[in-house]
C-alpha cells in the first residue's frame, strides 16, 4: 500500500507519525491531508528512510537542491561530498540529476547515503542510453523510458519527475503563440522533439496509467515536470503553459484514482506581480496537490546571482502557497554547480522557505529568540541561532583580525555608539 | 530656489531635464512631479552634481550604498575605494556614515569624487563631538546639532536624514506597548536618549522649521529618518513605528510649505505579508512623498545573508510602490562592510529594484535582450546584458578550467542535452 492508501484505509504509518511530530500536528490531521492528497510523503518502500519529509498543506515549506554529474565530470566521490554539503546545509530533499558516467551506479550509492527524500528525473537517464547508442532524444525508444523509470523505482527513488503534461497540443499552444526561449525544461525539449519526429503523442502521457502502476508498486511520488515551463520572464503564464497545468491537474487526478502520491512541479522565470496568479490557479487546477516550485526566478538580467533571484521569487511563492522549493545556486544558468555552489544554494532556498513560513503565520518563533540574542548583545547566542552559524564567525573574526571589533560588547558597524546598548542603558535609568 | 520651488514656479531646471531624459519621460512631468513633492532630485545647489536622479512616482526605483569609517578604521583611502566600489557596481546615491578620523575632511573628500547624489546623517557627527569632550549621546548640545546640520548643507550635501518624527509621545507608544529590541536606529537611539535624559523634546522636532530653512538655502533633500524602526519581526508595524509615521506626515507637509525638498524612510525589519500595508501606508499618510526604504529585511535568522533577505525584501517593497531602496551587505548585523561587502550589497539592491521594476511594467526589455541571447546560446553577449558581467565570465572560466565546458555552445549544466539547441533544431525540422 502506499502513503496515500493507508492514509484512505485510516492507518496512520510510522511515516506519517514522523511528518506530525516534526511539524507539530496530530498524527490525524496528516493523515486526512495524505487521504485527500494536499501533502505527500515520498517514501519508497523499498528503502529505509532515515528522515522522512511531508510535503504539502500546513506544513513548513521544504527544500530541494539537485545535484547530479555531467557527461564531462562525473566522480562519485564529488557527487557523494555535494550530498553530505546539501544535508547539512539543512536541505529537505535531494534530486540526482545525474547524466555522466555510471548513473544507476551513482544513483544507488547516493540513495545508500542520502537521509532526506531522493528524486530523480528517469528522462535524463534514457536520453543519455539513447545517446550511447548514436540515437538523439527524438529517437529514444518507448519501452525503454518506462524501463528506467521501473528502475529507478525499483531502486528505491522516494519521487520521480514525469513530464507527463507536455502533449502534441501543448507544443501547438506554444508555436502559435510564439515565445523567446520556447522550452528550457530538458525533459520538455525530448519530449517536444520525441513527438514532434515520430508524430506520437508523449508516451507518458499516452500510457500514463503505467507511470500511475510503477508508482503505485513501489509508492514513489509522481512530481509532474512542467516542460513547457517559462525560461523568461516574457514567456511566463503563457497560454502554452497554462495548458499544461490544465493537463497536468487531470493527471493529477488519475493518479489519485489509481492510488499513487503526486505532486506537481511549477515555473520558472516569473515576474513578481505573476506568481501569486501562478500558485492560486496551480492550487485550483490541479486540486490541491502539493506544488514544487524551481524558484520562480523573477529577473533574467542577474546570472551569477540566480539564487538571490530564486530567493524573491521562492519566498513570495512559499507565501502564496507553494510547498516545496527547488533550490537555484550561484552556478544556474551558467554551468554544474560545485559543492560551495550548492551550500549557497540551499541557504537561500532555506532562507526563502522560511520567510514564506512566517508571513503564513509559522515559525516566527526562531526569528524571535535572534532578536532576544541580539538585544542582549550575546554574540555566541547569535551565531548559534544563525541559519550559517560558521559564516558569522567567520565574519566576526575577519572583522576582529583587521582591528574593527572594538569591544566584545558591539559589533564593529556602530562600535561604541549602539543603538541597542545606549536605549537599554536610558531605559533602564529613566 | 529648490527643485521644489522652481519646479512650483513652473521652471523646468537642467536637474530635471536630465531626469526626464534618463528616465525617458516629458520634462512636464517630472516637473509637475517635483512640484507636487512626489518625485526629489537631492542636488545641493554648492556643488555641481554630475548624474543627478531623481527618486519618485513612476521614476525607475534608485539604490543607495551606505559607506564610512568608524572610529577603529578611519582611511580615507578605503572610503574612496568604497565609493568607486559602489559606483562601478551600480549604486545611484551613495551615503557616508563616517563616525571615526576627521569625519569633515572625509566627507570632503568623497563628495568631490561623488558623482550621484550624497547623503549623510548629520548627529551622528555631532554625537561623535560630543563623545570627544567626554559626554554621551543623551548629553549632545543642542546647537551643536543644527551647526553640524549647516556644515553639512554649506559642503554640499545632496540629502541628509533627520529624525524629526521621534517624539516623547512616540517612545511613550513604545514603552508601553513593548518590544523585543526597542530602538535599533543608532539617530533614534541618540534622540531618545537625549530627551529622557533632558525631559525635553526632540529639538529636530521642536525646531523643524530651522532644518527645513537649512534645507532650503542649499536645497538638501530632508530625509525624515525612522528611529523607532522595528530591529525584528516581531517589533514590524506596531504603534510606536505607526505613531511616528504619522509625525513624520506632518512634517512632510511642513517641509513642503516650507519649500524643501522631501522624502521618508521606512523600516527596517518586516515580514512579507506586512510589506504592502507599510508602503501603502506611508504613501497615504506621507502624501505622496518618495519612499526611501532599508530592506525591509524579511527574517530575522540569517546574519552573513542580509543582502539576500534584504533583496527579498527590497523587491516586494519596490513592486508595491517604494522609490528608493538602501543597500544592505553581507556584513550588516556583523560587522563594518568592506569593499567586496559593497559590492555585493549593490548588485542585490539593483537586482531587487529591477524585478520591482519589471513587476511595475518598467524595464523588461532589458531581461528580453537577455531570454534572446539565451535562446542564440550566445555567451559573450548573456555575459556583456548581466548585470555583474565580469561574475560571468570568471565562472565560465573557472568551469572551463575543471574541464566542465564541453562546447562554446552549451553550458556545463546540460552539456550536450541543451533543450535551447534541441528546440530549436527540432522546430527548424518539424
Amino acid at each position: 500500500m502506499t502513503q496515500l492508501q493507508a492514509a484512505r484505509g485510516g492507518e496512520i504509518t510510522a511515516e506519517m507519525a514522523a511528518v506530525a511530530e516534526a511539524e507539530g500536528l496530530p498524527p490525524e490531521t496528516i493523515r486526512e491531508r495524505v487521504a485527500r492528497g494536499t501533502v505527500v510523503i515520498p517514501a519508497n518502500r523499498q528503502r529505509k528512510l532515515a528522515r522522512p519529509q511531508g510535503i504539502g498543506q500546513g506544513l513548513r515549506v521544504k527544500v530541494n537542491a539537485n545535484i547530479g554529474t555531467s557527461p564531462e565530470r562525473f566522480d562519485v566521490e564529488e557527487e557523494l561530498a555535494k550530498l553530505r554539503t546539501a544535508i547539512d546545509a539543512g536541505a529537505d530533499a535531494v534530486m540526482d540529476l545525474s547524466t555522466g558516467g555510471d548513473i544507476s551506479a551513482i544513483r544507488r550509492r547516493l540513495l545508500e547515503e542520502c537521509p532526506v527524500p531522493f528524486g530523480t528525473v528517469p528522462i535524463y537517464q534514457a536520453a543519455v542510453n539513447a545517446q550511447a547508442q548514436g540515437k538523439l532524444p527524438a529517437q529514444m525508444d518507448e519501452e525503454e523510458l518506462f524501463a528506467v523509470l521501473e528502475e529507478h523505482a525499483r531502486d528505491g527513488v522516494d519521487f520521480f519527475v514525469v513530464h507527463a503534461g507536455i502533449t502534441r497540443e501543448g507544443v501547438r499552444w506554444l508555436r502559435r503563440e510564439g515565445r523567446l526561449t520556447d522550452i528550457v525544461s530538458r525533459g520538455g525539449a525530448f519530449l517536444a522533439s520525441w513527438m514532434l519526429h515520430n508524430e506520437r503523442e508523449n508516451p507518458y502521457f499516452e500510457h500514463f496509467d503505467r507511470v500511475v502502476e510503477i508508482a503505485r508498486e513501489y509508492d514513489v511520488t509522481i512530481s509532474l515536470g512542467d516542460g513547457l515551463r517559462p525560461g523568461c520572464l516574457a514567456d511566463a503564464t503563457d497560454r502554452a503553459q497554462v495548458h499544461e497545468l490544465m493537463v497536468v491537474g487531470e493527471l493529477v487526478d488519475r493518479a489519485r484514482e489509481g492510488g499513487a502520491q503526486v505532486m506537481v512541479e511549477g515555473p520558472g522565470h516569473v515576474p513578481l506581480d505573476q506568481i501569486a496568479a501562478n500558485i492560486r490557479l496551480q492550487k485550483r487546477v490541479c486540486h490541491e496537490a502539493p506544488f514544487y516550485v524551481l524558484g520562480p526566478l523573477v529577473t533574467d538580467i542577474a546570472p551569477g546571482y540566480d539564487h538571490i533571484t530564486a530567493a524573491i521569487g521562492g519566498a513570495v511563492a512559499a507565501w502564496e502557497g507553494a510547498d516545496f522549493l527547488c533550490y537555484v545556486t550561484p552556478s544556474e544558468h551558467l554551468g554544474l554547480p560545485g559543492a560551495e555552489d550548492v551550500r549557497i544554494g540551499v541557504i537561500c532556498a532555506r532562507i526563502a522557505a522560511h520567510a514564506g513560513d512566517v508571513a503564513r503565520g509559522r515559525g516566527r518563533e526562531w526569528d524571535d529568540e535572534m532578536a532576544r540574542a541580539r538585544k542582549a548583545l550575546d554574540w555566541e547566542e547569535q551565531a548559534r541561532l544563525a541559519i550559517d552559524p560558521e559564516k558569522v564567525r567567520r565574519y566576526r573574526e575577519s572583522r576582529a583580525e583587521v582591528g574593527c571589533v572594538p569591544d566584545p560588547d558591539v559589533c564593529s558597524m556602530c562600535g561604541k555608539l549602539c543603538s541597542m546598548k545606549l536605549t537599554s542603558e536610558a531605559f533602564s535609568k529613566f
